[in-house]
């Protein structure tokens, strides 16, 4: 009878041994820190008084020195971390001194996909639920991992390289579901968002970003605001004949869900090709918004930021979901800092647009027109085929990029890592040849006005205005984390990784870390209590690929234009990629 | 008049902004920090009981995840860091916040040579003298800079890949020649030693390892202590018939000075192949030491570690110059730690050795005849074509490879950070190709007495014993700094910095850098006054060559048989190559 209880007991043992831990208050189990999207920490042992004593605790090396836009995640006593290209997965055992690796899973992806890879081999990170780590790898595999072995549990083959499709975007889980989208907006692919099931990875629905309202998931419950948005296949119709099918609006971007309205939110990248008079009409569902049920996939809203988009405005910028005091009454609403310059503010049960703001440089949109819910172009910055239109603000990399922003409830502020970037086009006709570039423009980036290419703007959502800037030199292309030590954190592409304070945006800290940042920080307590800064620097992506991709300077063309815009960077970073580890000294 | 003296003075001034500063007493201007090969800084602010406290104060990213052999130099306010393959060199302004580049040179080695570097595409570094920095790259281009601007003064091409012959260490400047040797003794290519002219580049001398004593500069002023070093044209006599063209002994490793007498010191290389049955004979001057005059390379004295190497016993490493109080009077000596296992005590006038003791494992060796100079082999554990011999210790990367030393004044302790590896070897024939591998064993290696694959040992050379060793799991590649804060620092394998008491070894502060350490750690006072301590991360060379090559840890030959030496190392640590610089927290 001992015997057997002992046993009994040691099989106890050994199966909490490999259970998940439980989530605790100062994990970050995904990018955006949670669902509302926020990247906001409630830890405020590191505040604005001490940051200066802040030092690295510890660093791991990923091994590649390619552009490292992954949040590094923690769950309990583990960090996890994802590489570039080709994406092996670290988990970091940060019981120990000096954060030793608990197991590393290295994926196989097909090397080809680096040759459909728009912008850098880049990848944003992954997310964890329920004991499993899941992520995508370039060559649009998703994979599940015991996240207490690293043992694969199961891998879903989602996209196409020889069509041009990949995968970046880090996964998000939604109670039984791993929600996956694409990339590949540059190669005249069909985007779309999936649900795999997180016990097998099996796909429970996908939803395509053009086509038949079928393939949609447009069906008796989608109830768009704006009457533009509403009508038979629109995913057709607001195409020329067979242009849906490749008509971009790819997923690579940022999910966010609400869990009393059961909608997940994502937006929806560029129509293809960049050369606007290929393709006339609206484009749906293109470079928009999408609310959908979580558990049925089928959408509920849409709404389009850049109808038949000029620019290369990709929509799929972070939501942030927010309860806001707004007109007398609180507001549940989204807040997007947009790729075309405005940050909307929009009911999140409906779609409508409470407000659009412009927080950038912006001369290709005079306003959004609140009752149609439309921007209104400025027809002097009207790109056309056989000439060179100049000055458009902001360029196609947009006023902000993918890069997210935080959230302080403490502030009330929206931390917006953005740029300030113009642009010169000229488009031309391009052919379509499956698994090439389909873009059909020639573009050169530089300094909008004031001559600073990035910005740090602490938004008010509600007073819709900047409470306070921070001008950068470079691009910023780096997350924002903000804390309840009163901190906001970001990095620069020259390798600053800094902490402001959340009220006045006045620097309080700065650390080099030896390659440009472009990583999303995060903030977690470490076994031992205490509360831990993490950041991944190397440069890369689209604005650091004229250091990754060493590229010549005098290319201004490079990198659809970005090599122009960046043309001294080789001088002020180089390759690298590192995770950095702070914390202030016991 | 008023005019001419100001533009005569804005001459002067612009002549001084580009006149080299003085070396200043914090300055490491050169690998081994000095002329003696000390690695012994006189800052002591840094000591046993603030180290605790010491933090990461900025980082660099070499850009380049190869291992990072060399030392970073400081010269007033700037630091140099040299890369691995393709050789960046980058100049680090020190005055400013985060050290930001202040130029980079990138040259453009020959690709291929990367494909005749036996051991990973390393570089042991650069050195500084009057306003130059030179440095070498992997295809054996020896290149001066001006050390304020990087402008490219001269470059000389030395080596020739398609024979074989690399470069991967780093230069010597004495008086007004640049000392550069060659790699590739695995290639069976002939090692040489040469002297450039520090203005222009042009060879001054060159002398030659093997061959007519013409070619090796041997002449009239040869006095070798040793009767087996006497003899007209051993370096031909000591080989079969045309051997010594193909017959190695290169010039990979240091190089000391001695200003008082002006000889240079230096070691040479395994003979090749390895397979000591096709080379019967002393193989002069492979496995041995030259003392050379400075000014005309002709040889003062040799003394060979290792006749007829039957081990790859390379004899590249350090010797430190030290006055030591032997017999009752201060002796002049060379104190040096041989790959073959033991640390040689010689008179560095003459090349008598006073003492020779085992440092490490050994049975391959089992003393030295200090009557004929010579080693006693031991016949139990001489490799033989046809059979594997089982058990040499130590391995063929020895008890200790081209990492070096460094030696306390304080404590009159030489710190040797070493490895202890046996190996089973099989000979078999191999015939000579040009341009390719010409070796002619397999072996693999593994853990030696003790299980512990490294060991940093300090060595009383008075006393000739051990005055206290520290352990180490994995094999310990990274050279050691000794300060006058009675520390010593190295660095481990996968990734840690440490901090050991001088006087007794005790772990005093350890930090962990994200890869593995191979690197020279350098201590220099900062223009702001205060200590610093810099080391590169990365891991790599021959020891790590399982994770920079992606090797297959079951393939027990690999790299020579370190695979099988290492065969955990890829789950210890990943590729790295990022600079560290630490301090005390203001």
């Amino acid at each position: 009878m001992k015997a057997i209880l002992a046993a009994t007991a040691l099989g106890a043992l050994l199966s909490l041994a490999h259970a998940a831990p439980p989530p605790r208050d100062g994990d970050w189990t995904m990018p955006a820190h949670d669902y509302a999207s926020t990247r906001y920490s409630a830890l405020g042992a590191i505040d604005a008084n001490n940051v200066a004593r802040l030092k690295v605790e510890f660093t791991f090396s990923t091994g590649i020195d390619r552009g490292q836009e992954a949040a590094p995640l923690v769950v309990g006593d583990t960090m996890y971390v994802v590489g570039p290209f080709p994406n092996p997965v670290f988990a970091l055992d940060l019981t120990r001194p000096g954060a030793p690796l608990r197991w590393k899973y290295q994926p196989h992806p097909q090397p080809a996909a680096q040759g459909v890879a728009c912008c850098d081999v880049v990848n944003r990170g992954g997310a964890y639920a329920n004991g499993t780590f899941v992520f995508n790898t370039l060559d649009g595999t998703t994979i599940a991992l015991d996240a207490a072995t690293g043992k694969e549990r199961w891998k879903t083959r989602m996209a196409d390289i020889n069509k041009g499709e990949t995968i970046t975007m880090a996964p998000l889980v939604v109670k039984d579901k791993v929600l996956v989208g694409n990339s590949g907006g540059e190669f005249g692919i069909r985007g779309w968002l999936a649900a795999l099931d997180l016990a097998d990875g099996h796909v429970v629905w996908k939803a395509y970003d053009t086509g038949p309202d079928v393939e949609v998931l447009i069906g008796p419950s989608f109830k768009p605001f704006y009457a533009g948005d509403r009508g038979k296949d629109l995913g057709v119709s607001t195409w020329p004949p067979q242009a849906w099918k490749i008509g971009g609006g790819t997923v690579w971007g940022w999910i966010s869900y609400d869990p009393a309205l059961n909608l997940v939110y994502y937006g929806t990248g560029n129509p293809g090709p960049w050369n606007a008079d290929q393709r006339p009409g609206d484009n749906k569902w293109t470079s928009g918004i999408f609310a959908r049920d979580a558990d049925t996939g089928q959408a509920r809203w849409f709404y389009q930021f850049s109808p038949h988009d000029l620019y290369d405005y990709d929509a799929v910028n972070e939501n942030l979901l927010l309860d806001l005091p707004i007109g007398g009454t609180t507001r549940k609403v989204i807040v997007r800092p947009e790729r075309n310059g405005f940050v909307y503010v929009m009911d999140r049960a409906t779609g409508q647009v409470l407000s659009a703001d412009p927080y950038g440089n912006n001369n290709s949109i005079l306003r959004i027109d609140l009752r149609s819910g439309r921007p209104v172009y400025n027809a002097a910055y009207q790109p056309k085929p056989g000439r060179t239109t100049r000055g458009i603000c902001p360029g196609s990399a947009g006023a902000k990029d993918w890069n997210p922003s935080a959230y302080s409830p403490q502030t009330g502020l929206v931390y917006i890592p953005h740029i300030n970037l113009c642009m010169d086009v000229e488009p031309s006709e391009v052919n379509y040849i499956a698994g090439t570039p389909y873009v059909g423009t020639d573009q050169r980036m530089y300094a909008g006005p004031g001559g600073n290419r990035g910005v740090l703007t602490a938004w008010d959502p509600v007073k819709r205005k900047a409470a306070w800037e921070v001008k950068e030199d470079l691009p910023l292309w780096s997350g924002a984390l903000a804390t309840a030590g009163g901190l906001v954190f970001y990095g620069t592409m020259d390798g600053w990784f800094k902490a402001v304070d959340a009220r006045t945006g006045a620097l309080k800290w700065q650390f080099q870390t030896g390659s440009g940042i472009i990583g999303q920080p995060v903030s977690y307590r470490g076994p031992d209590g205490r509360q831990y800064i993490a950041v991944l620097s190397g440069v890369g992506g689209w604005a650091g690929a004229i250091v990754v991709g060493n590229l010549d300077p005098r290319d201004a063309t490079g990198a659809s234009g970005f090599v122009n815009a960046t043309r001294d960077l080789k001088e002020k970073t180089g390759p690298g990629g590192t995770l950095y580890v702070f914390a202030l000294p016991k």
